[in-house]
């Protein structure tokens, strides 16, 4: 045991940098990395605060393993291979050296499930932050933003929703929702699934759950000019989702529509290319159809509107 | 005035968007900017708090400034032209709106310093932190490293060494040395520099001054199996260095070689081709030579050896 402060920064970043993979084409670390780039490259960058995101139950290494996801998961709805990650910690100086070695390796272990490295960053004084930058390449694939849908295409989710709520309820209320709680704080970045969906093709637009599916509906419905009818009863329902629903109280929708930290892909697709989808092996659930209106609606199944305005 | 809590975070992004000017080849920020490239990129990511690289008389645009220079500056150690940068910004709740848009505008004036725009980033709630990542393209430049150094080398620098260290002083002891402090809130990155060294091909190894003249001298050694020999007579004086050392007693050294902050780039290159420096017009002074050796030295103009060791 001994903290930041009493290893000093710069024995501090030789052990926290001891901990990463190698990266083939990347030596000791200079002022920058250097990529072999070709064609696009899709780039981004997201932070997470122990204040803001770390939950009661997780590890340094889970929220070392989330700091790499929110960014792995924003290239995914891009369609781009990772082919690098930079992570800029920002630390207590009276935290354990080991729990900081702790979150690099989440990182590293995040980058390695995205079959890449670790390539550059920082480390230095601050009050508990995490910002990792990830770069991604596009090779033949067009990017997948949020302005391209049209009305008649459909829209569908991969995987299930509402899992990492049902995890944070059940945290709190020790319900024992283990897989629902893991979902939570280990979140898995889509990437394979957003090659697939890039390269088919057949999808015009994509975003990451991270702020919720109606934020994301909402953005799209801005960026493409567009409207949205998703039918309520066929969003896929996560581990958990039911269970916290029913021995808690809290509304379905709370749960499925609006709560942040989602790490799904919503997309929207040309309906007459769906064998190009299935042909990508893209997992997916429809949950409904563009439109030519200017807003998202969410529809229950009597055909009652659902969706909240303003509130979330 | 209305604080970041008070606008809410949404909107505040929207407004702190707003401050930029638009990228010509981004659109609406999607979940990863895209970039062209061609052949090798550059990539670094850098953080700033305002705990501690904030000084009294900075302003916000100012301190924005500076998280878009650390990063220009890494690029430039390299030999990059910068594509882009993004921004991520924790910032307090109770901090005003127009605080926070003045510290993207200082980013973004610094990007158009550079040639280049912020395309991409995020805000969010946090203690006061900035990290930006630029990212720059090598064209047909090769990457300047640590690591190429090679004994006969001779070793300089650009511009003059210690302005912002008197900067610091002289803003602490009320010495009014108006462009010492101007050169502490406002780094230059040497950028075009960067780029005239890089292409000269004469240059074998560089690194910027962020961490002062010593470390980066040590990181060059450790990196490139050399030694050095620093003559601590050839070191140029920037603004105010003179001034701090007369009327506040503070050594020489103390500003010239041990103050970080400091952002003109050291770099070794090949005698013979010293010609294609002055025909690339790189500005530059000689402060040394690459030895056998496995450590640098300064010596003092009688021989005497000032470097001090382990304890910067």
């Amino acid at each position: 045991m001994s903290t930041f402060r009493e290893v000093g920064e710069r024995d501090a970043i030789r052990k926290i940098m001891g901990v990463i993979r190698p990266s083939p084409d990347n030596g000791p670390l200079d002022d920058a990395a250097i990529v072999n780039t070709e064609g696009k490259l899709a780039i981004c960058s997201d932070g997470l605060t122990f204040d803001r995101h770390m939950t009661p139950t997780m590890t340094y290494e889970q929220f070392g393993w989330m700091a790499g996801a929110v960014n792995f998961s924003d290239l995914a709805s891009m369609g781009a291979r990772p082919t690098g990650i930079l992570a800029s910690l920002m630390m207590p100086p009276d935290l354990d050296i080991d729990d900081i070695c702790d979150i690099m390796d989440g990182i590293d272990r995040c980058a390695e499930f995205c079959d890449t490295y670790v390539i550059g960053g920082d480390t230095k004084e601050g009050t508990g932050s995490v910002v990792c930058t990830a770069i991604g390449n596009m090779e033949d694939r067009k990017p997948m933003t949020r302005h391209g849908a049209n009305p008649g295409d459909m829209i569908a989710v991969t995987g299930e929703l509402g899992s990492p709520a049902a995890g944070w309820h059940s945290m709190n209320n020790g319900l024992g929702l283990e897989e629902a709680e893991y979902s939570l704080n280990v979140p898995v970045p889509r990437v394979n699934e957003g090659m697939a969906m890039a390269g088919s093709g057949a999808v015009t637009s994509c975003m990451d759950l991270s702020d919720g599916l109606a934020e994301a509906a909402w953005a799209i419905c801005n960026a493409s000019h567009v409207g949205m009818e998703i039918r309520r009863e066929f969003l896929p329902m996560g581990y958990g989702v039911e269970e916290v629903h029913e021995s808690l109280g809290v509304p379905l929708d709370d749960l499925l529509l609006y709560w942040g930290g989602e790490y799904e892909l919503v997309f929207t697709f040309r309906k007459d290319m769906i064998k190009q989808l299935y042909g990508n092996r893209v997992p997916f659930t429809i949950i409904g159809q563009v439109t030519n209106g200017d807003r998202p609606t969410v529809s229950d199944i009597d055909g009652t509107e659902v969706l909240r305005h303003g509130i979330y």
